[in-house]
């Protein structure tokens, strides 16, 4: 697959990642090495939290999404590190045995300002899970870099 | 300590953390699962990327920053889940042997509408490392529970 750099990437364009299921284990070590909330550790203690049962920390479901979009859209693309991260809302919990993946679009692209080799793409990523509930969404601003002259 | 609940929770009240120092395995690490980008997980890579040598995921800050905040901050609180975080902003690269603390400002407080047990509460994360300079800045929202009326 050919490379998409800024150039290739247009305001409306979409991607869908795969699936990726989450076990209880892996939401119980996440959250114990970055989020240890009762209601992300301890099945015992969600009952004072507003949730039903255990779920998972906000940073894991973003953890995951990136990685599948990592995978399944920056791997194609000229992406060349992130600038910041947007409007991130957990809208409903991710439990253990949850499928997630993720829709991309992309957003908004500029130019740099200051550097001709390359331009900032915003994508809005949407999380679902196995019945095509949204989860999170957020939206990421990232440098792509264009094409160079020698490439044309 | 006393639990500290909505009530006493006021904008522009400020906390701080203790410092945590990140290694390039952890560096490495959390990359290689979560976000495996170049400039993230191989030295030799980094020469393509906006960065001049290996750099943590931005996640991975968010991550650290929130296990800190957590420890010296949440676990004092009545919090009970996060709804949302905004406007993080990856202000200067974390590499290998940085020492990161976080400063926390409440920039927002509210009851919720629906459950009058709870209220939101906005805080602002200031990420510095060793040299005091801010690596990420971002707002998180967290409902709290609110002291009940056999408390007083």
């Amino acid at each position: 697959m050919e490379t998409l750099h800024f150039e290739e990437l247009a305001v409306g364009d979409r991607f869908e990642t795969g699936g990726r299921t989450l076990t209880r284990a892996e939401i119980i070590a996440f959250a114990d090495r970055y989020d240890p909330q009762p209601f992300h550790v301890d099945v015992e203690a969600v009952e004072d939290s507003v949730f039903d049962e255990l779920v998972a920390s906000g940073l894991h479901t973003m953890a995951i999404a990136n990685r599948l979009v990592t995978d399944d859209f920056y791997a194609h693309t000229s992406v060349m590190g992130g600038t910041g991260i947007e409007d991130a809302n957990f809208l409903a919990p991710v439990r253990a045995g949850d499928t997630l993946s993720v829709r991309v679009e992309v957003v908004e692209k500029r130019p740099s300002a200051s550097k001709p080799d390359r331009g900032l793409v915003t994508v809005e990523q949407t999380v679902t899970n196995q019945e095509e509930t949204p989860v999170m969404t957020l939206r990421i601003t990232s440098f792509f870099r264009r094409r160079s002259a020698s490439d044309s």
